[in-house]
């Protein structure tokens, strides 16, 4: 990848497509960001997309597929009758959160709108850590994501590429190269409860504490005390 | 394939996806359609494949991609400031109407409400006549999007497969199949300019007149006479 290419990146407003953005200015490259709505009970992280897309003064889209995330119910991220499981986020309890081909729904629209506006490539925020329970974060699913894109867009001037460069990081490393980037990390939304604070208790809570520890990186999130009994419908 | 698989059609309206749907159907497959809203002029092809699966008795869906539509501006078929153009099917021309990665789009939609609602496959009427400008409907793509959807779908019970059996077969040889199967082919919608009657000029009404004539098989389609001075906007 050549140092100043226009790259779209799917940013959700947690910490791992945050630093990958910061990650990709520092290469010298010119961003947007897009993110996407698809009815997550956490849409909290639309409003933290839009203020880091503020905070380094680059476009933000966000794309309504509210109906679209409608159709794909049963998981505990879009249906309000799924509870968000408590625990690891590689315990096997957390395919309840799998949104059905939802990166590959989100890259597909990605590839359009970077085709539509001039962009050569669209970044994606996955890593090592996802790999346990989302198939759509693996690296033979970028690898794919990537050739199926060139492939659609294979008569334009710039046959459009994915690029996912924290998919085999861990999210340690993702916190450590973040920090020492200046990331704002009290700005990223990582809860898949959605509520007023993190939880600090759903598989992804654990998994941001976790890695700020591991990184010895200041952990700036205020974790509230969510039971999980409670968190049903939240 | 094996026969009595449930199979997710995407429903064009069009004349290639209806016989299609009968072409599975002929097979033993229980389906479903779904069709797609981006904002196309000519969405009085939804209405077109409603009246289709009403006619067969199956579920249809049509999903709301509109604001995704408006952020793939630039296409004849969505952006009212491109006319849509006169001439064959095949030719340059008529790559104003390319939707930027609508194929991969849909098709990722598609997987996503396969997996969620029980479904095994999903299946493209995509042919022959498509390659030549849409570099989202040849055998690479394909063959690209059923390896994206089985890896993205692979911790499942089943995962999706992406079909188009039609993909290598002229649009003489579906009018030629859907005319043996009973299509109702008066139903099916395919002018990109959406008014009250096919415009008879633009690409795929030449196309679709070819296709009848080749095939020896009489066309029920009421062709009006639209100038392609007047075509603007409309």
């Amino acid at each position: 990848m050549e140092s100043g290419d226009d790259i779209l990146v799917i940013a959700s407003g947690g910490l791992d497509s945050t630093a990958l953005a910061y990650h990709l200015l520092d290469q010298g490259h010119r961003l947007r960001l897009v993110s996407f709505d698809y009815g997550q009970r956490h849409r909290v992280e639309l409003r933290a997309a839009a203020r880091i897309a503020d905070e380094i003064n680059i476009p933000h889209e966000v794309v309504d597929l509210v109906s679209v995330g409608r159709l794909l119910s049963g998981s505990a991220l879009t249906d309000p009758e799924v509870a968000v499981p408590d625990g690891h986020y590689t315990d096997l309890s957390m395919r309840s959160t799998i949104v059905p081909n939802r990166n590959a729904i989100m890259t597909a629209v990605a590839v359009g709108i970077a085709s539509a506006s001039g962009c050569e490539c669209v970044a994606l925020g996955v890593h090592a850590g996802d790999h346990a329970i989302y198939p759509d974060c693996r690296p033979a699913f970028v690898d794919l994501a990537d050739r199926l894109a060139r492939t659609a867009t294979e008569d334009t001037e710039s046959p459009i590429r994915v690029i996912a460069p924290f998919v085999t990081w861990t999210k340690r490393q993702i916190v450590a190269r973040g920090a020492s980037l200046g990331v704002p990390f009290a700005m990223t939304w990582s809860c898949y409860r959605g509520g007023e604070r993190h939880c600090g208790s759903c598989g992804t809570c654990i998994e941001r504490r976790e890695a700020f520890e591991l990184a010895s990186v200041p952990d700036p999130t205020a974790y509230g005390a969510i039971a999980s009994s409670t968190s049903k419908g939240r």
